[in-house]
């Protein structure tokens, strides 16, 4: 892996002067276009041995390119803000928009390998990340990215020679600390890690190109020699890698599926009704305000046919709770914003820190319903956002953020006698529109859409719980009296 | 995952009866151009609930198709042959051949599936496991495999009701054992550690099927529909699904590499060398008869240029060990059998088990090396091999297999003497052709190849040894020295 990187190589300083000279023009000229384009990001992960060059590599970029549209985003600890949510929060609040470049000094990489040299991760555990961290780059290659991942390599004796020049030169010496020299003990062990590392998470999405650091010129122009040609490569082969990472859906040979065996005649007797929604509500109240709850997290996942009664369910959840502590979240169409992102952006945005709730009304589901249905994005896009979204929800699970999905569901006729009464009621009629009547006529494609649905997503962590909806009061105290009961399962009390 | 295989599809006799009328003539055509055409295998892998049908289902295949072309491929524990090798050697030597069905009973998921549920995996082995499963059904699909993974589902209650049900029937009261019954009890352990299995290893290239097992009809025209239309598919788009599991290789930008930094003028007195070599072949010789190495196995591999002295080292090697040990392969044009096989097939049947040693004189390099020079085979093809070399080579070494591999090297004028020197001496005539001339006209092509093999496969735990073969002393003497010194350091002696 690191053998030609220990070579000593170098490049002297006339020539790399003449090469530059070429390497900058281009450079600008290929950032100006990602940048008038827009149309997809760039991610360089600078990684490496202490001492490696990755400050003096990452001025240079600043140097060569427009400073404007170059972020570098350092993550040293993490703040109380990213302590208490996923890892990979922090990440994903930091990845550059569409057209623009982000230098990541640091990345989801830092933490697995100090963890495995310290020994507070097994070789098992090491994979695992490595295996997931390969389905989010390529989840992010699948959403256009970009992403080059460099390792500046120095052989121990050279990473010696480094921090002893840094030392000899006041100007630099105080980028050598007991931390420098700690690093170059676990020399060894960190090319071990490094090594195998690199070796499996080296995909055609998003490649390591390891360099030789021990020679400034070097380094910085295999870099942007490096950058330069991928961009180059994107730009006018303007279309990303496609990652098959979903298999097809086989065909059914029978009428009977997930939706036909709900029994949508179940009700509540407005009475049995009171005290059961009194109950629950007392419930939930006592769990969300339990002292072992702040040490979890609350996601609430609604979806379901049009006029299904989302709205009025939700608020009978968020009755029972201080609205300090909750977040509803309204999905409707994204913003700009949002669209510059990779899909999942725009909810990873919205997970709750810990002891908090985020109520979805209308979720990351939509890809694979509205969107799917409504051919908004490409078959190979909802196909693999199955993988993506059971990523993202094993994501929550294993940070502590307890994820409860619903599916209300009415039949046609129920449906239509609420369309039609929200015609006929003033204060509804904004709730009533032109495609909620399309919508109808496709009835048949999203009844295929929510089973396939179920089929893909509903995990041991994050199952579905279809909800008969036909009678409102029974939707809603099924939904209340399984939320109780997963929390209170999950918090064991 | 499970949900709609739990609703109780059934088909009834006589719809059956007619669907499967024209599936059989199907089915039946479908193999005989699969087996006409001979370009890929078919893989069926049969799991699921204990009792959900699987043998059944088997038996239906075999009925419905051409016996003679399918086989079964059951695996209960292991022989003591399959034992004292890697895990994966018992299903590589069960792969069908092209052209030939294969129906595995059983598969690389039956030992980590239970493991999981008896509790001797950890959920992170487990996704580990998974993990090499997949880059292992991908190596398959990139080979050309069609690979269909079935899963027959009951839910507890109906695994119950089917036991009481073959209990009650003579013929088939056998078949349910004590066995069965503390299955039932492990049902939802299983269904848990199933789920998410199949969730994760369900992949584009060799996709989960789940089918509620409970009614035969049901179950055996879900199969035999989903086999046909897999079978029309690929035998109509004669494409393989292709993976991309490389990255490219970046241009270098300086003329340094691995190979010009050798220093071929080294060379050994032939006083010291009789010397060193009667010492380090007295070491080698103690070190494959200590006990120590009972539990291990060795792999030699030597790769080098044409001429660079491989067989003469090889020789000197085997002279210290006892000839019922090891096995010498010469590794040349595949066979007709090898060529219906993945590419790494030939390879791994020539694994050691445990106390033997097996030398390859060339190895599976030559996809990398001479494939890759000589446009045997597409460059995604060369370029995924680092990849799956990488897999093989882990294998073996998880399995106890030490691995030590090879690269000779001499230079341009040295090879031109040898082959003069080869041409002028009657004996060693046999060995200059044709094409070792026309492989000088690639010198260049294959340094690059070399380097890049280098630096994709040098890996921890199968670390590339460069020798320099100028002097072919020198190069017996830093073979056997690095052999010894491997084993010393594996065995802790």
């Amino acid at each position: 892996m690191f053998e030609s990187a220990e070579l000593g190589h170098s490049i002297d300083n006339k020539t790399f002067r003449k090469e530059v000279e070429a390497l900058r023009v281009e450079l600008l000229n290929a950032q100006f276009e990602l940048r008038e384009a827009a149309k997809f990001p760039v991610m360089l992960l600078i990684s490496g041995v202490d001492g490696g060059g990755k400050s003096e590599t990452i001025n240079m970029l600043y140097e060569w390119m427009d400073p404007r549209f170059l972020s570098t985003l350092a993550f040293s600890s993490p703040s109380d803000e990213e302590r208490d949510r996923p890892h990979m929060w922090r990440y994903w609040r930091s990845l550059p928009p569409k057209g623009r470049i982000g230098v990541f000094a640091g990345s989801w990489y830092s933490t697995p390998i100090a963890e495995r040299i310290a020994g507070t991760l097994t070789a098992d555990e090491v994979d695992h990340e490595m295996a997931r961290i390969n389905r989010f780059e390529s989840m992010l290659a699948n959403e256009g990215a970009l992403v080059l991942k460099f390792w500046f390599h120095l052989s121990k004796k050279a990473q010696r020679a480094r921090f002893e020049k840094l030392e000899a030169d006041p100007r630099t010496a105080w980028r050598v600390t007991k931390e420098s020299w700690s690093r170059l003990k676990t020399h060894d062990e960190l090319i071990d890690v490094a090594g195998h590392v690199l070796r499996i998470t080296n995909t055609p999405w998003a490649p390591w190109i390891v360099v030789d650091g021990s020679d400034d010129n070097y380094r910085n122009l295999r870099v942007g020699k490096v950058l330069l040609e991928a961009l180059k490569y994107r730009l006018t082969n303007d279309v990303p890698m496609r990652i098959p990472v979903a298999p097809p859906i086989p065909p059914r040979i029978d009428g009977r599926d997930v939706l036909t065996a709900l029994d949508l005649s179940l009700t509540v007797e407005k009475e049995t009704y009171e005290k059961q929604l009194a109950k629950w509500q007392g419930r939930l109240s006592e769990l969300v305000r339990h002292p072992k709850f702040r040490n979890k997290a609350l996601v609430l996942a609604f979806e379901g046919s049009d006029a299904a009664g989302k709205g009025g369910a939700v608020r009978r959840v968020t009755a029972a709770m201080d609205p300090r502590q909750f977040q509803i979240v309204p999905v409707a169409a994204p913003t700009d914003e949002e669209r510059a992102q990779p899909y999942l952006w725009r909810f990873w945005r919205h997970v709750p820190r810990k002891g908090r709730v985020t109520i979805f009304d209308r979720t990351w589901y939509g890809r694979v319903l509205v969107e799917r249905v409504e051919g908004f994005c490409a078959e190979a896009d909802w196909l693999r956002a199955y993988a993506e979204i059971n990523d993202f929800e094993h994501a929550l699970d294993v940070a502590g953020v307890i994820v409860i999905k619903f599916w209300l569901q009415i039949d046609a006729d129920e449906q239509l006698r609420r369309f039609k009464e929200r015609e006929a009621t003033d204060f509804k009629r904004f709730k009533i529109t032109e495609e909620d009547w399309r919508n109808r006529d496709k009835w048949d494609a999203y009844r295929e859409a929510v089973c396939d649905m179920v089929d893909r997503t509903s995990t041991g962590q994050a199952p579905w719980t279809l909800v008969e909806a036909n009678d409102k009061k029974h939707a809603r105290i099924k939904i209340l009296k399984t939320i109780c009961q997963r929390l209170e399962r999950e918090m064991g009390s």
